[in-house]
């Protein structure tokens, strides 16, 4: 039995190239005191992974070259040398993009794959859900009546905001590249309307959605997004900038020219990271679960298969806007 | 007698330039029930002239085109028909940029130049005081220990946020164009550092002045000043967004390359409005006033002269970062 993993060879200079990975088969390794070896089923498929390939300070540490590239996953326990995680339980944690995966006991989570479907521990009850959870209750603070608008509506994160924000008795207006997404973000959804940004007149067609200004931004896009939301806040709006997948693959960075809107409004812009929130997590995805449960929110996922071979051509996808909801990439059929 | 005024002529395309301004000699008014004739003795000149200036909404209305073009003032009561406002007596109010200014009596505040020189009322007891007061206080939120960095630090806002940083026991670092300004920074404002952006490698610069990192960035300045600063900044920190001189005489403003620092650091850029806080202006000039007479706080001012026909003049001065403290135009002595 061999475990194919999946390396980090180079550091992107803006785009990811495929000589980025190193494909590698190894041994699989031997279980010690209060380790765990688990089998991957579903790999999340991040927009973060682009800002773990660079260098340097983050809000995590880089991925060194020649490791097993991080990634979180949920898989079954095949061998176990702790107690309270026997063999054939399900966990979730950070897998790596591999096969197989050695991990400490303590650095994983049961998940009951008889409750949600695995994938859904690695979406709306997993980082993108607690990210989407905190960011827009903690640091958008909806209040009912307000304009919520939020960018990526249609992806992992985007999606559990806006569908959070519109519990909390808002109007909330998507913005995703496409019809079909828009329909789904509207129809699946429940989102009051969605902008296809690549429709052009971006700034008009969200204008006459948010006929009240907009009180609460979402921001997972930046770039030119960012900059058309700005123009259309309330005084003391609130911008959570949670990310910026369209700078992510850039080597010169813009910056929101209308940030001067900022003090005209009276409004901030913040930046949040989901892992401040751990102690929390817990009460939040029981919250989060419930909803799931009573058809409030809807917790939508996308697999894309292949293994772990398909990797680099699914965070293409990733990055290309292919999914609606939570990427996950299926390395085994559970 | 007459009246001379300056009025809004045309409206910019970047640079101000002298055909902006139309030069009128008018009769001056008479004095209605409630009124009060004020004979101006100095004008405020402010960066904020620039944006109003320009069409569109804004924190205030526009000047319009032929109006007397807005300016906070002091001067003399030599006509009254207000029973709180003797003639004699010294106001503060919106006199326009002109001689002689006939204001509703419920619109100008009392204030005793045998207290403080009269220009202090329009700096660190006027608008651009009460601005660094709540920006620093309220926004910034500096905490005993942390480092703050300030832009412009030696203009009328900048010199009174830092003094008052300094005041909350923080390590408080100037940024300002030219030696004697920092010089001043350091010497007479009292900053523990102030560095010079005109000499370059200000990255490098202010992170040796910052060992610790920057916790507050109360910006006057936008631009590279901002970008670099996010750089720097620890988690959490707070950037108050008071304005942004290096943007204003600009056709096309640039955004901050480095918000998503904001991300990484869970950081959050605010905008603040010296308005917003009208109600609590009397408290905070009470504190600031004792500051000033304890001797903690320099309420420096700097006097340029020629009278209204100057203004032009002096707004390019201001711009130019000829002063250090409030500038001030003198239209009559007195």
């Amino acid at each position: 039995m061999e475990n194919k993993q999946i390396l980090l060879a180079k550091r992107p200079m803006g785009e990811i190239t495929p000589d980025c990975w190193e494909y590698r088969t190894s041994a699989i390794p031997e279980v010690g005191p209060g380790q765990v070896l688990v089998e991957v089923h579903y790999l999340s498929i991040d927009p973060a992974m682009r800002g773990w390939m660079n260098a340097g300070k983050s809000y995590i540490r880089p991925v060194e070259i020649g490791e097993v590239f991080r990634a979180l996953g949920v898989g079954k326990v095949i061998a176990s040398q702790h107690d309270k995680l026997p063999i054939g339980s399900f966990v979730s944690g950070s897998m790596g993009v591999q096969e197989y995966a050695l991990l400490e006991g303590k650095e994983v989570v049961p998940v009951d794959p008889s409750f949600m479907a695995l994938p859904v521990y690695l979406g709306t009850l997993g980082m993108s859900g607690m990210t989407a959870y905190f960011g827009m209750l903690d640091t958008g603070e909806p209040k009912a009546g307000e304009t919520v608008v939020v960018s990526g509506a249609a992806g992992a994160v985007g999606s559990v905001a806006g569908q959070i924000a519109k519990l909390k008795g808002c109007r909330v207006v998507g913005i995703a590249g496409g019809a079909d997404k828009c329909r789904y973000v509207v129809d699946t959804l429940g989102f009051d309307a969605c902008i296809d940004y690549k429709e052009g007149a971006l700034r008009k067609r969200l204008a006459e959605a948010c006929p009240a200004g907009v009180d609460v931004f979402f921001d997972n896009v930046g770039g030119e997004i960012l900059d058309t939301v700005l123009t259309l806040i309330n005084k003391k709006a609130r911008i959570v900038i949670c990310g910026a997948i369209s700078q992510y693959n850039t080597s010169r960075p813009e910056g929101p020219k209308n940030y001067l809107s900022l003090l005209v409004n009276r409004a901030k812009m913040e930046g949040i990271v989901v892992f401040d929130n751990i102690p929390k997590y817990g009460e939040a995805a029981q919250e989060m679960a419930q909803w799931i449960l009573q058809g409030k929110l809807n917790a939508q996922f996308h697999v894309e298969t292949g293994g772990v071979e398909a990797f680099h051509e699914t965070l293409q996808k990733l990055f290309a806007g292919a999914n609606t909801g939570k990427m996950v990439l299926q390395v085994r059929e559970g």
